[in-house]
C-alpha cells in the first residue's frame, strides 16, 4: 500500500514525517524551511485557533493587527531581545525588481534600496511597544489587552514540519498594565488558559513551570511555559507566557500617569502558541497506522461509509442514513458521509484511519436489516454493532469516551516518565535508556545548566510551579540545591 | 471637542482619515505605508471575514496556507504576471543581522546573503501553482477549491489607510478545474458571492462586470469585478474574480490525465477581497458625525447608556437592565452596557455616534418609572421612547430596518449617479461636476482607454454583465461602438 507509514520503532522521525505528509496535514514547499499547510491540517489549526480565540475574548482580550515589518533600529532597542533574534532575521533590503538591461532576466533594482532595512517580524514586541507609546497616556488606558493572529519568520538552520519552520503561524498576546502584580497575574492567567486548552482539547497533559535563565525569552523577566512529553520520551515546549517587567516600556519610553498624576513605566506581558501545537498533537497520540486525533479538535469527527453495490442498494442505505446524518448535525457533530464510488470501502477504512478520524461507521444492507451499524473507534481499534436508533446520541457519548481515553493514555505515559535521578550516571542512563522528564537537583547556575546541556543534550524544561522544596546536591557539581527541576531532551 | 471630524464638504479626504483614526479603526505605523489595524477595526474585519469564510465553505472551498515567500524566479514564469508586479515587490536578500565589528551597531550580515532573493507575496498564484503541480495528477484530483486568508505586500508609492497600504490582509482563492467552462462557472459563482456579501452585509450596492484589457489582473484571461460608488462620486473596485485560463498551468507545467487518460493543462481561477473593503464601508455610509455601520457587521450593535448619579441609582437601573441584556444576547444581538462612571453620558453619546453603533439606548430613573427607554438610531438620528417590555425584540426589528435603510440610501445615491454621456464635452463636464459612473460609448481599444484616462483621469470601471447592446460612437474617437461601458474616476 502506497500510504504505508514507517513504524515508530523503526524510525520515529520518519514516522512523524510520514504521518504529516500522508494524512495530508502539510507539504514541503519550494522555499527553504517553509511548509504548505494543506486543507486538512489547516482545518485542524482553525479548530485550535477558534477555541483559543474564544478563551482570549472571554477573558477580555481583543484582536488587532500590526505590521509584518520591523525597522531594523527597533529591534536593537532592547538589548537582550536583539541578542536573541538577530541571528535568525529575514531582512528586506529592496522594494522593486526590474528587467536586467544586460538581458539577465528579472533582477533586484539596485536603485530601489531601502534607507533602513526592514526585518520580517520574528515576534512583535518592538513594533507593538513603539505603537503603545502613542496609545497609552493615562491609567485609564490600562490594562491594554491585545492579541494578534499572524505569521512570523525565524531563519532556523534546521527545520521540521510544524515543529520548527522558517515561517509559522501563531498568536501573540501583548498586554500593558499599571502594576507589576497585574502583569504577573495576566502572565499566569494565560498560562492557565494554555494548560487547560492542551489538556482538555488536545488531550495532552502538560506541566506548568518557569524557565531557567538560559531558556528565558529574549527580553523577559520571567518566562512561564507548558511542557508536554512526546512518545519518544522527548519534551516539547508547547506554549510560553512572559512577564516582561518594564523592559520594553523602558526601551520604547512608554509611560502612563497614574491616579496621583505620577509618571510611571508600563508593565508588560507577551505570550504565544503556534502551529507547532499541531506537531505536538501528532506526536502525542498517533500510532503506526496514522494520526489519532482528539474528537474535540478533529475536523471530521465521524465518517460514515456505506457498503453497497449499484445505485439501487445505495438508495436504500441513503434513505436510512440521511436522517441519521441530520441527527449528528443537530448535535454539532462534524460528520462526513463518504459515498464516493470510485474508492472501495477497504481503501476508505485505511484512509480515515490514517487521517485519525475518531469514529468510523460502516453500514451495509445486512446491517440495515438488523437495524444496526458497525461503529469503530480509532483510538483503541475496537468495533461493535450499534443500534441505528439513537445512533447519534450513542456516538456522542463515545466521542467523549475517546477524548478521555486518549488523554488518560498520554497521561499514564507521561506520569510513568517522570523519574528522579540523584547521580550523574543515573541521569545519563535514564536519558539514554528511558527518556522522559528527569527530576534532578541542580545548583541553580546558568553555567552548570550549559555544561549539562553540552554533556547530555538535556536542558531544563522548567521549574514546576509550586515546586516542592527539598535539599540536595547538584547532579553535576555536587553543590547545594534547594529543589529538583525537570530536565529532558527536547524538540 | 477633540474628536471633531472634518466635514465632507470641506475636505473629503481628511474626513475619511479623521473617521478612521478617531473611531479607532486603524492607526499609522512606524513603517512606511503600513498601518496598524486597531481592535475596533479588526473586530469589523473579523465579522466580514467570518461571513465570507462561511460562504466559501458552504460552496465547497477549503482553507490552506502557503508560504509568505516567493522565489524570484517563480514570479518570472508567467510573463504578464511579472510585468504587473515587479515594480512593487518587497525583496528579502539576507537572513541574518550581526554586531558591526566597527562599532556601527546592528548591521545586516553580508555573509548571510541568499543565493536567490525571495519576494514577499504580492499575490500567491506562482507559489500555489508550483505546489499544485505535485497535488494534481488526475481528473480525480479536480476540482481543487482552495482559499487562504493572508497578508500580502505591494510596495505602493501612494498609500491611504485601508484603501491602499503596503501590507494588507485579504483572502485569495485559487481553484483548479478540468474544463474551461467549470473554471468560468467558478469565477462567476465567486463574483456572485462577493456581490451578495457587499449588498446584503455591507449594505453597499455594487455593479458586476468584466474589466477591459487595461484593467485586467496580470496573468488573467478575464477579470470580473464588483464596483461600488463612494459619496464623493468616485468608484471603488471592491472585489475581483479572475478566469486565468491555462496561463498558470502552462507556466508551471500543471497537467492532469482526463477520463480518457489524455494529458491536459489544468484550468484556473483566482479571486480576492481585502481590508480595502473596510475603506469602502467607511466611505459608503458615514456622515459628518462619524462612522455609520450596517448592523449586520457592526462589532457593537446596541449600546446601553445608564443615566444616573451614585451607586444607589445605578443599582436600580442595573436591576431592570441586566435581564434586558440577557434578552439581547438570547437574540444574538451584540450589546454593550457602558456603565463606566469616569465618562459622562454626553461624552458617551458622541463616542458611540463616532463609532457608528447602530442603536443607542439611554435610560434614566424617570424612564424606568415610565417603563421606557430612549432608543436612538445612528443612521437617521431619530429617537423615540420605547417600552421596556419586549425591548430586545423591538430593537431586533429596528436593526433590520436600519440595515435596509442604509442600503437604500446608498442605492438611491448610486442610481442617481449613473449618467449617460454622448459627447466628450458632456463626459468631462459630468466627471467634474457630478461624478459617479458615466455610461458612454468606447471604441473597444486599449489605446483609446489609455488616452481617455490621460485626458480625464477616468478609467473603465467595468463592462456590466448582461450589458445592453446599443450602437453608437466612441466619445473620444467617434469610432463605431456596440455597447456603453461604465467610466468613473476611481480609488
Amino acid at each position: 500500500m502506497s500510504k504505508e507509514i514507517t513504524a515508530r520503532e523503526q524510525d520515529y522521525s520518519q514516522w512523524y514525517n510520514d504521518i504529516i505528509l500522508k494524512a495530508g496535514l502539510a507539504d514541503y514547499s519550494a522555499v527553504r524551511g517553509c511548509m504548505v499547510i494543506k486543507p486538512y491540517g489547516f482545518a485542524l489549526w482553525e479548530n485550535m485557533r477558534d477555541q483559543l480565540d474564544k478563551r482570549f475574548k472571554e477573558t477580555g482580550h481583543q484582536n488587532a493587527y500590526f505590521p509584518l515589518f520591523i525597522p531594523k533600529s527597533f529591534l536593537s532597542k532592547e538589548a537582550a531581545h536583539v541578542e536573541g533574534f538577530a541571528k535568525e532575521c529575514a531582512v528586506v533590503t529592496h522594494y522593486r525588481l526590474k528587467n536586467d538591461p544586460d538581458g539577465g532576466g528579472i533582477i533586484v533594482d539596485p536603485e530601489a534600496k531601502l534607507e533602513e532595512e526592514l526585518i520580517i517580524r520574528p515576534t512583535s514586541e518592538t513594533i507593538i511597544w513603539n505603537t503603545y507609546k502613542t496609545w497609552i497616556q493615562s491609567y485609564r488606558d490600562l490594562p491594554l489587552l491585545v492579541n494578534q493572529w499572524a505569521n512570523v519568520v525565524r531563519w532556523e538552520m534546521r527545520t521540521r514540519l510544524f515543529l520548527r519552520t522558517t515561517e509559522f503561524l501563531w498568536q501573540e498576546g501583548h498586554t500593558a498594565h499599571a502594576t507589576s502584580q497585574e502583569a504577573i497575574d495576566e502572565t499566569m492567567k494565560i498560562l492557565d488558559i494554555y494548560a487547560e486548552f492542551a489538556e482538555e482539547w488536545m488531550a495532552m497533559p502538560v506541566i506548568k513551570g518557569v524557565k531557567s535563565i538560559n531558556e528565558r525569552f529574549a527580553g523577559a523577566v520571567d518566562t512561564y511555559c507548558i511542557e508536554a512529553l512526546m512518545q519518544d520520551g522527548k519534551a516539547l515546549q508547547s506554549g510560553t507566557s512572559h512577564f516582561l517587567g518594564q523592559n520594553f516600556a523602558k526601551a520604547f519610553d512608554v509611560k502612563f500617569s497614574d491616579k496621583e498624576n505620577k509618571l510611571e513605566y508600563v508593565w508588560a506581558t507577551s505570550w504565544g502558541v503556534s502551529t507547532r501545537l499541531i506537531g505536538a498533537l501528532v506526536m502525542a497520540h498517533s500510532d503506526d497506522d496514522g494520526l489519532v486525533l482528539p474528537p474535540k479538535l478533529a475536523p471530521i469527527q465521524v465518517v460514515i461509509i456505506p457498503i453497497y453495490k449499484g445505485e439501487e442498494q445505495k438508495k436504500i442505505i441513503d434513505e436510512k442514513i440521511i436522517p441519521v446524518i441530520d441527527d449528528f448535525k443537530a448535535l454539532n457533530i462534524s460528520v462526513k458521509y463518504d459515498y464516493d464510488d470510485s474508492r472501495r470501502p477497504g481503501w476508505k477504512f485505511a484512509e480515515y484511519e490514517l487521517k485519525g478520524v475518531p469514529v468510523r461507521i460502516a453500514i451495509g444492507l445486512r446491517d440495515l436489516e438488523n437495524n444496526v451499524a458497525e461503529v469503530s473507534r480509532r483510538d483503541n481499534k475496537t468495533k461493535e454493532l450499534v443500534s441505528l436508533d439513537g445512533l447519534a446520541n450513542t456516538v456522542m457519548v463515545l466521542l467523549g469516551d475517546i477524548q478521555k481515553n486518549i488523554y488518560q493514555k498520554a497521561k499514564n505515559y507521561r506520569d510513568a516518565h517522570i523519574t528522579n535521578a540523584d547521580t550523574w550516571d543515573e541521569f545519563v542512563k535514564l536519558l539514554d535508556e528511558k527518556g522522559g522528564f528527569i527530576s534532578a537537583h541542580w545548583d541553580g547556575t546558568p553555567e552548570t545548566e550549559e555544561k549539562i546541556k553540552e554533556l547530555s543534550k538535556a536542558t531544563i524544561r522548567c521549574i514546576p510551579l509550586h515546586n516542592k522544596k527539598e535539599e540536595g546536591k547538584c547532579i553535576l557539581t555536587g553543590n547545594q540545591s534547594h529543589e529538583r527541576v525537570l530536565f529532558a531532551r527536547a524538540y
